[in-house]
């Protein structure tokens, strides 16, 4: 969502198109500018919970080196508007196939195209979806105590009851933007894996304790993610993540979650969510509840002291730092279905209530 | 589903378990014989529509060598029994774990489990979902003139309205052996991609023509195809397949939807859809509405070669011999997204309403 009294994106599309075509009338070069897209122009900022663009910016000015990537960031602009104007949507696929009609101005390959995208995305300063560009992989099951405001194809409206999908689960669509929510929930519970969703669902888990639960399968798309920050902005109740004791877990689906990522700092505003505390499996878990492991492959050393070193995230957190060093010490991972070798039902009935008794203790 | 008349899986787990017992107290050696999981213990049978197991069998004798496994598979019939009776289930995954509490019997790696787990599988002829072992993957959305009929972990009665989901979708359990069915649709389209499904449900496809749609995400999962299949077993309505037109659309998505895989010839019988027809993208439809392309990779010109040569289905089907090589003639694949060169809506309003005109044209 904009923040308030941001212009409408309609009507920055415009005033950037009236820009570009002033400039030419008055026969002087027009320029856009956008933000550098790196981990080089960004920051950890902990008030606001992600990372954050710095002010470097690129420019593009119009020359004739740069004609084409100019004419195609403009066609894309006037892609976007029209989507809007028509309530319509595009994926990135299907935006690169209706470039094939541009003329010389078409997209060779999509990767040309997905960075045009991106671009215009980082130069209005809002998310893809507002430019009525939604992704190809939908993500994110859920169910439980929420009811989900949606609108049919001809406009009619509908609640969605999440409590009705017995063994089932709601799928998120590719575009939550215009989604609405009423829940009683108490708290928000993202799952790493569908087995353990399943697992939960099947013992009644957001029943018993008034919840919602997510399915994330693995790492959480655009979509779950901006689905799980807007029920977590609208409820303004915790959200916790379950994720597998490993640094995958740890970082490309926890850290990505809470805070965003690197290369994609120009969304990470709308996409993360900074409310999300860690429930487990911490490698402390392991000690604890006597848990199966497997040793950390070469590739999970890699990327635990990577972290250490180079993520502004961990860097900014002792816990963290005390509990990767303890991974790494220990020399184990765990995956979240462990519990199970203490009965199917361990993981519901004492380890997720065990852990709820003190949910300040989370990792941050 | 078992066939008719064939004893039920506690009975057969059971009788399985009395004659190891009965040859124990005549100090006898115990034998389990399992059916050869392999290509070369299989034929595809174009009757009945998938790949057949022929009645090669591998004998297991207790011995010393073998007194692990054969605990191993003991121990999982008897988990298998365990969750029957407690109408529980368990993923791969959770099974492993388990086994972390059968002593000298515990798997060292998840692997061993789900060989042995495919064996006891294939033991009893049944698919794995009737011995309470579910997927961990969830796959499959669907959208459109459907009622699924489920209960909630109560034991209530849930009917489950897929025309109700507005932007979003009914996710398919991992588990789908226990749902019923209500439907009037006319038919189901099978869609590979999320994408695309995305743009149906927008354009209010399934309102308009009557049908259920569904998005496998790529190669459809256990669940997704089982879901489709008992759809079509229950429903009796045609299944058309609308996925990319390259190799891996036509043989790992298309194919195994329709007739199964190699190397799981024991569980084909209840996972392919004999019925379901292909709808496009065909190496035609490029020619007839001028797609764009891309060239094909050498690992789609390998696989397509392979097919010609090595698939039992391709090599039953002349059409699909021929679509094939008109493919690497033409040396150029398509995304179904292409459609969109020609507007978003083309897909709806154009090509599919021409290619349902002539569903008897579809390749088999």
């Amino acid at each position: 969502m904009p923040k308030k009294k941001r212009p409408s994106v309609m009507d920055q599309i415009e005033s950037n198109a009236q820009d570009v075509y002033d400039k030419i009338l008055k026969r002087k070069k027009p320029t856009m500018s956008t933000p550098v897209r790196s981990l080089a122009n960004v920051k950890y900022h902990p008030k606001k919970g992600h990372f954050e663009m710095l002010g470097k910016t690129k420019e593009r000015t119009l020359t004739v080196g740069t004609v084409k990537t100019f004419a195609q960031t403009l066609k894309m602009m006037a892609l976007s508007k029209e989507l809007i104007e028509s309530n319509d949507m595009a994926t990135k696929r299907e935006a690169y196939y209706i470039s094939k009609n541009w003329g010389k101005a078409g997209f060779a390959e999509k990767p040309e195209s997905d960075r045009i995208m991106d671009d215009v995305e980082a130069m209005f300063g809002v998310n893809r979806e507002l430019l009525k560009f939604v992704p190809e992989a939908k993500g994110g099951d859920t169910a439980g105590n929420l009811m989900v405001i949606d609108t049919d194809s001809r406009g009619k409206k509908l609640k969605i009851d999440c409590t009705k999908f017995g063994s089932g689960a709601y799928s998120i669509p590719t575009d939550v933007e215009s989604l609405g929510f009423q829940s009683k929930a108490k708290f928000i519970l993202a799952i790493e894996t569908a087995g353990m969703f399943q697992r939960l669902v099947k013992y009644d888990y957001w029943r018993k304790k008034g919840c919602i639960l997510i399915s994330m399968g693995g790492v959480p798309t655009r979509a779950c993610r901006r689905f799980i920050r807007r029920l977590s902005d609208k409820l303004k109740i915790p959200v916790y993540a379950f994720v597998d004791g490993d640094p995958y877990g740890y970082f490309n689906i926890y850290r990505t979650l809470k805070v965003g990522s690197g290369n994609a700092a120009h969304l990470n505003e709308f996409f993360c969510v900074p409310k999300v505390s860690f429930l487990g499996v911490t490698p402390q878990d392991i000690i604890d509840y006597k848990l199966p492991t497997h040793p950390l492959k070469e590739v999970d050393i890699k990327r635990a002291k990577d972290a250490l070193k180079n993520d502004p995230f961990v860097k900014h957190h002792k816990r963290w730092q005390a509990s990767i060093n303890q991974m790494l010490k220990m020399g184990v991972r765990v995956e979240q279905q462990a519990f199970a070798k203490h009965g199917l039902d361990f993981v519901v009935n004492k380890y997720l209530p065990a852990k709820m008794r003190n949910t300040a203790k989370f990792l941050p």
